[in-house]
């Protein structure tokens, strides 16, 4: 009876059997014609296009029930490459990956993202071509360059809009820039979209509904929904740190209202709060260096942050429905204390329903979140049935 | 340059030529050509294809600029038929519609939701029987029935979890009973989100991110981004009644916790007020009554409830980004006021980017959204380019 509710035909083309492979595991014939439902000679057509294509290959013998044992296949993901950039603040992270996000080479390096951006997207694409490079690969094999940018980026053309540390940057064409010195196609986001991104496809890539949340200076989110991340009208989606939070002090924001998220639970509120109570703290750093060294009012005040930012999740939770909440971030290294009142909070104010299966946890791809998820903006274009498809046709044609 | 974001290939199967024609519009084979880039024999097989299945019709012919005019084609949409039903707490309405969710037929009678589940849905198939057949169809014909009820229902399976008004239809199988009666596939969804893609469809089917909100007795939304109903891990999403409201005061609500949105600014909240200051309320319609008749009181009541409901969907317009903000429910009929509350607060409390190009307005399908809704459940799944590809393949293969 459970199929009445869905519609029975589903999606059929060589592209979308490609997509059970994305999982790394090998399978046979037998094992996809049970998978799919459909006929041995359909199903061997195809491993044979995806095959010629380079995206399968042949990944040894399975365990033979008697006669000649079974040929496994396997996603080949080292066919073409990506280079992943993530440009924070203060920092650069570049990987080059094969098109499974695996890093085949990596470097970090400070930056100021407030430079020139020619100056900074002319570095980027000399250190990736180097780093192609030193992966033993060429920018002929690149399947593409993803990038995530500290600041507001317009999803549909690529360019950051308005963004607050980087004036410069302001409708700046970053794909076309990087088009013309690297030669692949380019897609940009914001870093905490590319964040959320890393970290569903590294730590939960089954899990179809997500809320990432980046917990340092500033405070946002990226949106997973039924499986992509959601940008909404303008690519604002997630932008968590100037809501209004309940029950909270009416603190003056630097946007112009008060009581915003970002004011009282930010790092820099945080800094000031303990510079308040006679601690030496200039930067968010300092700030879990005190936590993690036992300081009992550092402790508190991030707890009692975890909470406020609690407060607001909670109307993420009942909006949103999230199976898992990622709490990622600078401050989300300083121990337990952020992650147990942002669970005190959600657990109290949400509805059972939305509750009873929610996950609350720290991001467990850390630092790599950025780069891993700069290159899945990639290779989910690279690899998308449809793009798959258009390989295959093209191959044919030739 | 803007391509470079994004990868070029995309889908061109018959299924997605025919996405074009949903918008009603006839097209010549000249223009899809210009329309999708694909070559003039392609589109012709595709519309032939279109043409047997019966989705596709000539559709007269186009002015000549010269020599014999080119034929056009449209949308068929009278194909097969659909039945729409929309159950609320005291009422049904049914309709039979065309693919399009053209109305053929339709039908409202009161009906007590909490009476015992295989009574209503056994009335709900003989009513929209006799509905079909009103129409001057039959059963043969129906794609499908979509069916919205007043309570939480796991996607999954079409089945209400733990309904608050309507306790007796827990865990029921609504897809399955129905289909024994109609010899139909069948989908069920909560009636807010079925509000929420009946407003989508009729009135702004090219806005891809909006937020439907059900102000009556109680209070609610529907998520619909890149243009689809959003539904969350649980089928959860939207449910707002019960976050806090920041800066309310702390109502107790039934729910157990205090300062609910519910508790504040739903119907029974405003009628409990206006009670205290001495009105004579039995329903929130008597609200509205009261408004529309120029009471003072209940005007600045309702207004205060939009101040409250804007204070949450600031925080929504942060965490989701829409284009638009529909409110529908009984409530929405009291005149302007309670839009005008909305929308003082949303803008002032959200951030510019979000709110740049945010609409706020009133329901304009009023209450045939539910009916349009429910019907527009089945023509996507019906209609989706996949679902077609294979209905083509059925009719070649016989």
């Amino acid at each position: 009876m459970e199929g009445l509710q869905k519609f029975p035909p589903r999606p059929t083309g060589a592209g979308d059997l490609f997509q059970l492979f994305r999982d790394g595991a090998p399978r046979t014939r037998a094992s996809l014609v049970s998978e799919t439902g459909q006929s041995r000679s359909t199903v061997a057509a195809r491993i044979d296009a995806l095959t010629a294509i380079g995206l399968l290959a042949p990944a040894g013998e399975a365990t033979s029930t008697g006669g000649r044992p079974p040929s496994t296949f396997a996603f080949a993901p080292t066919n073409r490459v990506v280079l992943g950039v993530d440009l924070g603040a203060t920092h650069a992270r570049l990987a080059v990956t094969d098109l499974a996000a695996g890093t085949l080479a990596s470097t970090q390096a400070p930056l100021a993202i407030s430079e020139d951006p020619e100056r900074v997207l002319s570095w980027v694409a000399e250190t990736g071509s180097s780093l192609v490079a030193e992966a033993g690969r060429s920018l002929d094999e690149l399947a593409g360059v993803g990038i995530g940018l500290p600041g507001p980026v317009d999803h549909a053309n690529g360019r950051p809009v308005n963004p607050p540390i980087m004036p410069g940057w302001d409708g700046v064409d970053v794909p076309g820039f990087l088009h013309r010195l690297l030669g692949a196609p380019v897609v940009v986001d914001n870093d905490v979209n590319v964040m959320a991104l890393g970290e569903h496809r590294t730590a939960c890539p089954d899990e179809q509904n997500l809320l990432f949340v980046k917990v340092a200076t500033g405070i946002g989110s990226g949106v997973v929904m039924d499986g992509e991340l959601r940008r909404g009208a303008q690519g604002a989606a997630g932008d968590i740190g100037h809501v209004a939070v309940p029950g909270a002090p009416e603190v003056p924001c630097r946007c112009g209202n008060s009581g915003c998220l970002e004011a009282i639970a930010g790092g820099g509120a945080i800094a000031h709060r303990l510079r308040q109570g006679g601690a030496r703290i200039d930067t968010t750093q300092d700030i879990v260096d005190l936590v993690r060294g036992g300081d009992i009012a550092a402790g508190q005040a991030v707890r009692q942050a975890g909470r406020d930012i609690g407060m607001v999740l909670a109307t993420s939770v009942s909006m949103l429905n999230p199976a898992r909440i990622i709490v990622g971030g600078m401050l989300s290294g300083a121990g337990e204390h952020l992650i147990a009142g942002i669970r005190e909070v959600v657990y109290q104010r949400s509805l059972p329903l939305a509750t009873q299966h929610l996950r609350i946890v720290t991001s467990s791809a850390g630092a790599q979140a950025g780069v891993i998820g700069a290159a899945t903006l990639v290779t989910d274009r690279f690899l998308a049935p449809h793009a798959i498809d258009a390989l295959i046709t093209d191959k044919e044609d030739t």
